[in-house]
Order: structure tokens, then sequence, then C-alpha cells
């Protein structure tokens, strides 16, 4: 099974990047709660393409219908579907193509797994448009957490070979996030910004296509959330990052890094701070001990791999005719997704904690 | 909900580390499958403390009883349940320390998760003695992928902070991977265990503990396998590996490092191979694209935290009295768990595996 | 949760009975389902309101766009979503009465659960109008089904206190299912439509409703198909009936009757049949032994309450002020659901069968 | 899958009959429940066999042994697991008889099923005996009840054909359901008791058996537990007691009564009582509207098969062999298991109950 997901809330998701509509049903969220329907379209902007010379020029609104679940202004507590209908869509791009299987995308992978039967459309059920409805779902879990005054907010670490510092304590403060996630290309330091959008149109130019890092935190999460072992936050958040097409790693805290420590440095030391709270010295656990929340802010990263779509000519097999061939893909592509995955990265943090925090009834 | 987990068979764990027994009761197991018990025995054997100057002294056999599900030597396709009764305890070791929330263990969040009623003891069902049972179910998930050829091997990547390269395609053969897994140290190269057992010994002298990376590879996977989105084998494999305490990130072929190549690199070009079959010339993406295996190895890495119990005094609080403390730990510790935690990594690989496969009823 | 269903399809439904659409998911299709949308069509219209006048004039096509998960005629084996737009709705008929609780409906039932904020016009997501997209999934699950040659078929077996003979064994033949089910008023005695058809009319004329019992037979059904305990053929079937509004009993083969007999009267005895398969004399059990199919024709009996939406005068109470109130109810309703509802208990019937099978990946 | 249910909690049930153990364990039980052990020990007396006249005279304690999750007397909040070991097992009784398979019991289906693989022995995993560690769950859901005043209390309503009234209002106090679920053969009047006990020892007498119906009630459940649809209270009750082995039938309020009524009589009026609570006037709903609960008093009744087990010659097929045979089962056996599946049928409510009420984090 592959499009239903969640334990206190279910999400279940369909479409196609050229069928009618691609959409999501959200089961299982609390009566009452009133939506602010632009704080949504906000989300969705931020993941949606043809804002910046940095994306695709497909132009495509991203604009969504809420078909149930919704009335009056406010959540009725019954399954909330949200449907966001196709348009703008050249199919013909993709159809001289079709036998072709894009080295880096889902072509052949998706053709084995169902057959040959899938939509080969633009990546079909593939397509990374496919965020746009858990975008969605994540705007609504976004706006429940901060009602809590739960905070979600990322920057870009790293584009190609450029690379900027990690969080430290001193950014995770509620404004820092906030200031953040307002940017389309957040960066703890500007100069960063600068080289890395030069590595992103340098790509570009190239017909080529470069990836990056996000790293994103969480801040005010009670402790307490999560499970030991199979429902743990940190198995919950990366189930998800790697469902976004194009995450290929995951880390949390101190991430890989921690491996190289000892013991002794790797512990976050506990003490009592002047609220008379227990907070930690440091966080190479990134907010997270034994699967659950130790209050320190949640911390994680993930790798985002280049666009698998580049106009360079690539080799690869024709599936029917089963022989080696060559690929020239016209079709409009990014050459870097990382700054609109930013908001999808974040958008699965939000439906995770609201999962396992069970606001919810 | 922490203790169950799967799809297609489903796992459900029990156990406190000092309480009367740890277990397991695994779902959906095909009728039939003749189980060799020394086969699991040894599987087990590679994860049981005590068995070399590098682990904990606590020696415990970890032997098994099958409760159910297990007749005339082949399971019989109804729940099996495995109990490892406890034995050998020093409870009192954990007593005095109680209150004191040892930094980088479960003992404050899991004290706030369960309002202070969790068994503390040894970490209680925090402690990493409940990879065990998951061993116990990987052994029998192991057993039925090598029925169909499907071999799962790892080597030790790195301690501390000696390091050894990766996996190259060169190593990906059946043989090698067999013989890493039978190795109870298991490296690429004889060199990198040297350095990397004096990392740990004198970790081990100081009082200290470090910790390491495991890369893990799949050979014999055939395409196909897995779904987009939800229960993507990255996602599945990955929710698993973060269920192990002590995992703190994962990554899937490049991993981290295909953020900074260029798509023309990343993408690996497929090609028909002399058998006729698809494969590509580079392995960047692991063996997974879209969430589904392409039929090139599967191959992934773990980083593991150093083991949180360690001799030297460590700072912390007293949750009774909500004061700082001091903390002084005289129990029996593993100065590195990365060996051990091998045959874990490997066991959840086959039990995400085995649950996507459906090779079960 | 309330709105997903399933283990090895899930079904995802949504919608309110005057809100924009209502719909359904179906996830876990196998591609490749050459799906003839006319049957499709034909199922629903058994459904579909406003077809005869024992039901209600609200005339609605229940026409259903399929959005996603169908491509070039057949199922691409991603999520499949279809939608029913609302059509001819008179919401202002139930605004007047919006705070007095109709008995037998969920008005009060569903205010409480979802703290006043549920979409009451037309019962919102209670109404019997939720069950089309049910019987759309039965729809493709009975298709999938007929491939199979497994034939699903029902009659009236009461109406109000006119009752006919249960299903013998003579009548379980596939024409004979195949025929009443192309019936829009099923009956296994032409007499017994006549009764029955004039208890409906009887108490339309006295604004008044009556219920009644179905009968349901699957005839060539495999041995083998089900699980001890919980998710027992008979668990699963009725789990999904006691999901249809209106059904207050389910029995299997004797059902309540069987209460009444001696072991020696209610055991099916087995025996060799000339086809050299096994075969029992009778079929108190319905073709269910331990909640798994033993090869005989499955029979189960579902009761339905009388539509609680009738003209009398009827006392209640006013939510708003907490007071009793007398109710009379001015809209569009059907004097009898039993006809309609015949095609919703197949639905569930093909739906839980298909999950059982997993005929889909 | 078979042996894990549940959403809230999560039940896994293991064992067979002749094997080492059977038990349960249960996850998502709240932390700090302070357990009475001699209350579980209570409520699973009441199941015990060997206890009367009526019932088989294998002597089995049904002792069961908590093996975590519970410490210091009270749960932990992580998964609880109880086992009992089996003893007193006369296997060789059903050893000369294996490939005979015996009419009414699940030994053909549970062949086919698991390919001729499962524990035939006492009927293995299909066995009654599997509702033992049922009552224990049970036992703990019922005693999480009884802290929130919400009493469950049962009837035997019939016995082969003696039957007596069903519950009235009046009958639903909490004293008299409390009284009744302290007898082992519960009865609104006496007289009946008498005739009922004689059905049964005609029937043991005769070397056959005799069923009967059991009518649950539950008082003080609050309105406004349960969903529409998929997980309304009557599917998920419904769907556990078709899970004991010999339910036929299940019925809430009036049951298959109320599809022989108008209307006007079946919809439960409902008014403002004197505590300013909103009440029914009838209850022919059974305490359950739209899939949620009234506020009236829950009301069902299960069916429950003659035992399967006979002395009596039975005609059925050899397996091995594909011919027909002659059955004389000579072990020990219940004429009757009414009275002791009363004890069964009320702890699946309960446990349907907890989980839908989410007492349960």
């Amino acid at each position: 099974m592959s499009g239903v997901w969640g334990n206190n809330i279910k999400l279940s998701i369909f479409g196609e990047s050229h069928g009618k509509a691609i959409g999501i049903t959200i089961d299982g969220l609390k009566p009452g709660i009133e939506l602010d329907v632009d704080y949504i379209k906000n989300q969705m902007q931020r993941r949606a393409p043809g804002s910046s010379l940095l994306s695709t020029p497909r132009k495509e609104g991203d604009n969504f219908e809420i078909l149930s679940g919704f009335f009056n202004g406010k959540t009725t507590g019954t399954p909330l579907c949200a449907v966001i209908y196709n348009q703008n869509t050249i199919s013909k791009d993709y159809e001289s193509t079709k036998d072709l299987m894009r080295p880096g995308h889902a072509d052949y992978t998706g053709h084995v797994r169902y057959d040959g039967f899938n939509d080969y459309r633009g990546g079909g059920h593939f397509s990374g448009r496919l965020t746009a409805p858990i975008v969605f779902a994540g705007a609504i879990c976004r706006y429940i957490l901060e009602e809590k005054n739960i905070i979600i907010g990322s920057h870009i670490k790293s584009i190609a070979s450029v690379s900027e510092r990690k969080f430290g304590l001193e950014d995770l403060k509620v404004e820092k996030l906030i200031e953040l996630s307002k940017d389309e290309f957040p960066v703890l330091e500007n100069k960063s910004k600068e080289s890395m959008v030069d590595s992103i149109l340098k790509a570009k130019e190239e017909g080529d296509s470069v990836g990056g890092t996000i790293e994103t935190a969480v801040l005010n999460l009670p402790p307490g959330i999560g499970n030991p072992f199979f429902n743990s936050i940190e198995s919950t958040i990366s189930g998800l990052l790697f469902s976004i097409p194009a995450v290929k790693g995951v880390e949390f805290g101190a991430g890989f890094d921690i491996a190289g420590m000892k013991g002794s440095e790797a512990n976050d030391e506990y003490f009592i701070d002047k609220n008379k709270e227990i907070k930690a010295k440091s966080n190479n656990n990134g907010g997270v001990v034994g699967g659950i929340t130790n209050g320190m802010p949640l911390i994680f990263r993930a790798a985002i791999k280049p666009t698998p779509s580049i106009s360079k000519s690539q080799n690869t097999v024709n599936i029917e005719k089963m022989e080696n061939a060559v690929l020239n893909i016209k079709g409009r592509h990014d050459p870097c997704i990382v700054p609109r995955a930013v908001s999808v990265v974040e958008a699965v943090a939000a439906i995770a904690i609201v999962d396992l925090l069970q606001f919810v009834k």
C-alpha cells in the first residue's frame, strides 16, 4: 500500500501529474478547527512552481478546492478532502519518450512495479507534483501546531558544493524561524545565498541540475512526544521524509557526525534551567532520545538529490524494444528543487508531529 | 503505539530489560517454512552480549523459546511467539541511581512519556536488549530471503574517527557478503579493523565510549519491490532503523553526498547487460528510485551514536528532587555497540524487505 | 477513525450529503484491471434514488467522475479516486429544523461526537448518500470477483411483517443469482413481492416507513478464504455491514436459529462429491467455519431498520434550547430503503471478499 | 492477518491448544493503571473449564503469568504480555483422528488455509481455548471501564429451545448487572435456568450438544462514543464477536425484530429527563444511532452455535485419503459452551469500548 498513512490522523493521497486531478483526504482532524484558507494558500505557494527564475516555468496555481469536512469555516471532524485540478499540462512532451526510461526517475521502477499499466505522463503518480496535497495537509497540521506555539522553520544548508553552518542554539528562536519560513530561499547567512543561487544558475545554463540539504528545526515541542521503537518520532518523521521523491538521507541532531564522537561528548547533559525546567546543555540528539522528545529543539537534515530531469543527453534503455537508447529531454524542469522542497520537508514534519501529538480525536 | 509494526507481517514486541522476559510475536508468516533453529541461534549469537572484550561482560545466552506457531519443525502460519527469559540481571546496579536521568539514555523522555510508571531498571522497555527479539524475527526473515538467494551483508564503515571506504560495486558479490556476515567485526580492509579496535579499547580504558557507522548491502533483490510515497522501501527500512536505539542517521546510495552532485553525475544511467537485463552503470540511488527497487544492490548506511552508558562522571538532574546532580554509573557496559548492532541493522532490513515482498500470505 | 478501511485494499471515503461532493479513494487495486465503466454505472443505478414510486423523489444521477488511478481504460495500480458531485440538494428543507434532533437519525449522536461542528444538512456525513461511493468500490470488487466466477446475489427476505423463505440449496445456482441481481426488487417468489410492495405503499400513504431483511449468497468462493479470530470472514463482512446506516442485525448460515439446534443437527457433515471435491451435506454454518470459507455458498442476512425519516409528527428535543419539541419533517424520503440497500449489502460483501482474497497486490 | 487487533489499543494473540502456551500482548494501555490481579483471575475463572457438571472435565486453571508491562502493581504503558502455559493436555485424544475433519470445527478450513501445516491437536490455534487470553485483556478493559462506572452484564437469553424474555429497561440497573455478572449461569428468571440446565444435561446424556443466545448490556456509556461508517461501535463490537468461535449472529437493540416495525415505532423519540439530560423513550436502536452511542444502554445479542464436538457418530471425510469416513470423538467436551461464553462476549465488548473510548494514550 502506498497512498494511506497515519495512526491518529489518516492521510490518503491520489492523483497523477497529467491526470484530471491530484488530492488528499485527511481523516481524524479534530472538529471545530477554524481553518484560515489564506494561510493554507500561502504554504501551497511556497511549493508551487513557476515563482522564480530558479524553478520550472510550468505555471500552476495549485489552487485547491475543499470538497468535504469543512463547514462554516471550520473542520467538521469528518474526512476533509481537497482536490487540485490539473491544468497547463503538456502531455505531448512525454509521449514521444515514453519508452525511454529517464535515469534517476521512477519510470523504470514504476513500470516494473505496475506491470506497465501506470500513467507515465510526467511521472504520473510518482511526480513531485503529488507533494502539493502533502503540503496542503501539512499546512493544516502546521496551523494546529502554531496554535500551541510549536514553530517550524528551516534553512537551505547546502546547494551543490556550497554549504553554510548548521543551526546553532542561538539561531533557534521563534522569531528567527518565522522569518526563515517566510523567505523563499531561506539561509542563515546572506552570502551563502548568493553562491548557492550562482550554482543553480550555472547548472541551468549547462542543462544540468543540482541538489542540496535542508536543515529543519521545531521549537517548543513538549517533552514526552513519541514512542520507543516502531513509532519513535524519528521513525515517523524519517518515514515521511523518505516518501518525498528525491530525499536520499535523513539525520537527527548531530546525525552522522555523532558516530565520530565519544559518549562523553555526545551525551547531552541535563540541568535545571532558570524556569525550573529540565533542559540539556547540548543538543547532539536533536531533541529526541529513545524515540521521544526531550524538550530541546527537534533538529533534522534531509539530503535532496539533484533534479533527475536534465537537458543533457543521457544513455538509457528503451523498455519496449529492450535496447540501449539515448535520451534528450525537452520539457520544462527545475534546475534545483531544494528551495521548493523546503515547504514539503516542513509539511511532513508538521504532519508527523500532529499524528504523534494526538491533538486530534 | 510503539510495539506493533508491519503490513504483510505484523511484529509485536514486549518486555523490559530486568522484567521476567522479553519477546516477540510474528503474525503473517507463510505456513510450512522449515525453520532451522540453529540458523536463528547463530544470528542471535551475533547480537548477544559477552562474546568479546569489546562488549559488556553481562553474559546472557539470549536463549529463546518458541511458544507457538511452530509445529513439527515448520511454521504453522498462525502467530509465532518467541520468548527470551531474563536472567543474570543485577537490578541493584540501577536502583540507587533511578532518579538520576542518565544523559543520552531514555530515562528522562521515558519518565515523561509514561508519567513515571515505566520500569526504569536497566532502561526497561527502552533497553537495547529489546533488539534481541527483533534479531529473532530478522533471522526468520533473512532465512526466507536466502531461500530466494537474496543476500544481506555489512561492514563497519567507521568507528570513532577511523573510517574505511564505502562498498564499491566490486565488493558486492554474494560470497563476499556471506563472508562479512560471518565475521563478528566485519570490515573491507583488515587494517581498518585494527585501528577501530584500538579506538574502542582506548575509549574503554578512559571509561568512555565510541560510535560508528554501518554500511549494509542487499543483493539480488528483484526490481519492482516497494511503493511510491508512504510505503517506499526507503521509508520502510528507515522507519525500522530509527527504531533501533542509538541510530541517528540513515542514508541510501550516495546519501548525503548525492546532494553535492550534479544531475548528470547522480542519475544512474541504464543499459542492457549481457544477460539481457536492465542494469545501471552507477548506483548513486542505492538500488532504489521512486521508493521502488531497480535491481541494483540496495545500499544504506546507519549512524550509531556512542553508547550513552559511560563510567565517567556526568552532570544531570534528579527527577524526584528536581535538582542538579552528578551521576557515576557503575554497571557493565559496552564501550562500543557497533559490532553487535550490525546484526540488528541487518535484521530490520530483512524484516522490511519480507514485509514488502509479500512472500507471506 | 471512521473513513478508512481495509488491509489489502484501502478505502477512504469522504463527503457530506449537501456539501460539494462525496467520493472514495481505493488504494491497492491490482494494475491492469480493464474496468467496464458501464458495469459500474449499472451497479450505481441499483442504489440511485428516484428510480421508482417506492423511493425518494430526489433524482440524482449519482454520476461519478474518476480522477485518478485509471488510464487507457485500465487501473494503474495507484490510488483510484472517484467523486460524485452533489446537485439537486434542497438544503433549506433542513435549515429550519436543524436544532431538532430527528429520532432514529444520527443528528444527536453526531452532534455530540463532533461537538456540534458537523454538517447537519441532510444528515451530512451520516447520510445514506455516502453509500454511493461504497457501491462504486463494490462494483469494482464485484467485477474482479466475477472474473473469477465468484457470483453475488440477494433476495429481499422480508419487508415489514411480510416474509418469504430463506435461500435453499436449490436456489443457489449462478443463473438464479444473476437473475436476482438484475431485478430491482428481487424475491424468490413473485407473490412475496406483491405483498411487500403493498406494505411499502401503505406505509407511504400513512407518512410512515418500513424495514426488512436482505439475504445474500456468494457462490464459488474457494475454501480457505479468511482467518481465525480478528480477521475472520464473518468479522470482516459484519464490520462492513454494520457500517451501513440502518443495519441492526447480521447473521451467517442458520444464524440465530442455529442457537436452537443440537450439535448433531447443526454440524455440516462433509462428504466427497462426484467431482472429488469436499462438500457439506447441509449449510448451517453459511459457508464459514472457524472464520474461513469451506467451499459451500457463503450465506448471510442483514436486518434493515425502517427509514427514520417519516412525515408523521414526532417528539424530540431542541438541542440548542435543551427543551422538548415536536418535529414535522417535510423533505423527500424513501418509505422503504430495503430495495436500494440490496446493492449496498452486496457491495460490502464484494469489498470484504476482495480484501481477504488478496487478489490485489 | 488474524492475530492483531485494534486502533488505540493493539491486541496480539498467539498460541495453540496443545502447544507450549497461549497468550496475548496488549499495547497502548495507559501507564499507571493499578491492576487488581485477583479481579483478572475472577474474570478468567468465569471462562475456565471444569468448574461444573455442565462443562468439559478438562481442568485447567488458566493461570496466567504477566511477563512485561506491569511494574510495582501498575501498568507501565509499554506492551503488557501475559502467557498461559498449557498443561493437562491429552494430545493422543486427537492424534488418531487427525485426518478426519470434524464437522462444525475448523479442521478442514484451517487445513486448506494453512496448507496442512497448522497444529491440528485440539483445534490448534482455532481452539476456543484461545479465548482465555481475550478474557484476560477484557478483564483489564472491564476494570478500566468500571473505574468510569461503565458496567457490563449479561443473561443467557436462550439455551436450545428454552428462551426467556429480553432485557427490559427496568432490568437495566447497575446492581442488577453486577449481580448477573457474578452468576455463573445468569438468567433474568430462575425458572428459565432450570429448563435450560435440563436441556444441557439431556443433550449431554445423548452425547449431543446445545447452543444458545446471550444478551449483553452496557450501562452508563456517555453519548458520542463511536464513529460513522467503518469504525462504528456496532462494527467494532460485531467484528470482535464474530471472532469468537461459535458466534453465528449478532444484533443490536431490537435487532432483527426492528425490520418488522414501522418507522414511527422503531424511532426512539428523545426527551429531556429530570436530570436535564437527553434520553430516549424507547431503545430499539440499542443505544447506538449512526454508529455512535446515544447515552441509552448499549444492548446486543449473540447467537452461539452448539458445541461441534459431540460423542455421536458423524459422517465426514479423511483429508489424507480423500475418502468418506465415519468419525467417533472420544475426548472431553462441553455439552454447552454458552455459560462459559458469557465472559468472552463481555470481554470483547469491554475491549471494543476501551479501544473506542480512547481512555488510553
